[in-house]
């Protein structure tokens, strides 16, 4: 019989919060006639092969906001716009202000009566934090890589979720709408559920989001997860 | 000129929570007969001497629940409590359900209107999220000496917040019903407030509340503290 599931440990970026349609809507503002789009999709894009660096070595131990802020400069320069510091640091803090989609707070709420909700995800503590607040997310913790030092996939990062709750990593269900963090976790015996995010890079840059067999449930948004866990 | 005060960190156990009065209640329940106030006290006097073993290295990194649970162990022993393992179990959990002091959760919702709240406690991650959502205390962000692998006075836990916030020391304000533990933040050039908790031990071991000079609020409880805060 399968242990009892405890926690449910959430990727922020794409499955919580639209970093594309938020940041599209900041660049818009502040580099009027700039391809808002491409700049958002060129931002996110610098992401993965920065934390590479850092878990290489070449880089030290390095927050998001770092790291968003070394990629935002080399795209600044790219799309040739002019802002000065003020409006980078302005900018760069973005991504503490992305939007939630429209199920997430009612889907959280659900399902916080049932299980502990917590963030996993790569953005540093303060990015997670000012997010939830300015978005009324009800996490009961926030969780990030800066805990663990180590960034997703690293295991460090799924098996620490267990050990911070002092549970069993298969009373953990890791919730995503990326197939490759919910394979790591279910490698470190989490459970996992996808989420149905097919406008995550934009409406004009169609998800598949069809099912895959290794994922334990799909859901079109965080209130049908809430059905298919609730009505178990 | 002063720097912009950004973030309140917050002492949790006698300054957001009553130990000693929750305590009290859960053993005497548990427990019928036994000296209740006198074992409360006894359980959170192993509290630090065990914390000094895990800071001189005698013991590994070692959650606060484990630390806590090896104290009740004895004081079971020495109290000559029959309770089994599920009953010591669910006795240890006994900190994860504290209750707050009458003042915390509104004052908390009007401090939260101007700064980040957040907790800097010994206590584990999962006891401080536990706390919160059972009493519902609206933290910003919890913090605790097990993302910082240190337990309070290291230098590391009050330097930790202000670097979490990518903010200079003199913008965190540490908030606790006990000098020691302020003194300790002054020295890392933190900003501090002491709140005047003066059942925290028991009504019948009334605590010295007398303000002194070195702390630089002084309240009687979170009310007051926003009130000298937000009318400044």
């Amino acid at each position: 019989m399968a242990s009892e599931l405890k926690v449910l440990a959430f990727d922020v970026f794409g499955t919580v919060v639209d970093w594309h349609g938020s940041l599209v809507e900041e660049v818009k503002s502040m580099c009027p006639g700039v391809d808002a789009a491409g700049f958002a999709t060129a931002w996110r894009s610098g992401y993965k092969p920065a934390m590479a660096r850092v878990m290489s070595g070449e880089l030290g131990w390095t927050r998001i906001d770092d790291l968003h802020r070394m990629i935002l400069d080399d795209v600044i320069a790219r799309y040739a716009v002019d802002l000065d510091e003020s409006q980078r640091v302005h900018l760069n803090l973005a991504w503490h202000r992305l939007t939630p989609w429209p199920d997430v707070i009612e889907g959280l709420h659900l399902l916080r009566q049932h299980y502990t909700v917590c963030t996993l995800s790569n953005g540093n503590l303060s990015l997670l934090a000012d997010m939830a607040k300015n978005a009324g997310i009800p996490w009961d913790l926030i969780l990030s890589a800066e805990v663990f030092r180590a960034y997703k996939p690293h295991k460090d990062t799924y098996l620490g979720v267990a050990s911070v709750f002092d549970v069993a990593p298969d009373q953990v269900m890791l919730v995503a709408a990326h197939h490759d963090d919910l394979a790591a976790a279910k490698a470190c015996g989490l459970r996992t559920a996808y989420i149905e995010r097919p406008y995550e890079n934009g409406r004009d840059a169609l998800k598949d989001v069809s099912p895959r067999p290794q994922n334990e449930l799909h859901a079109s948004d965080f209130i049908e997860l809430a059905e298919l866990l609730i009505r178990q």
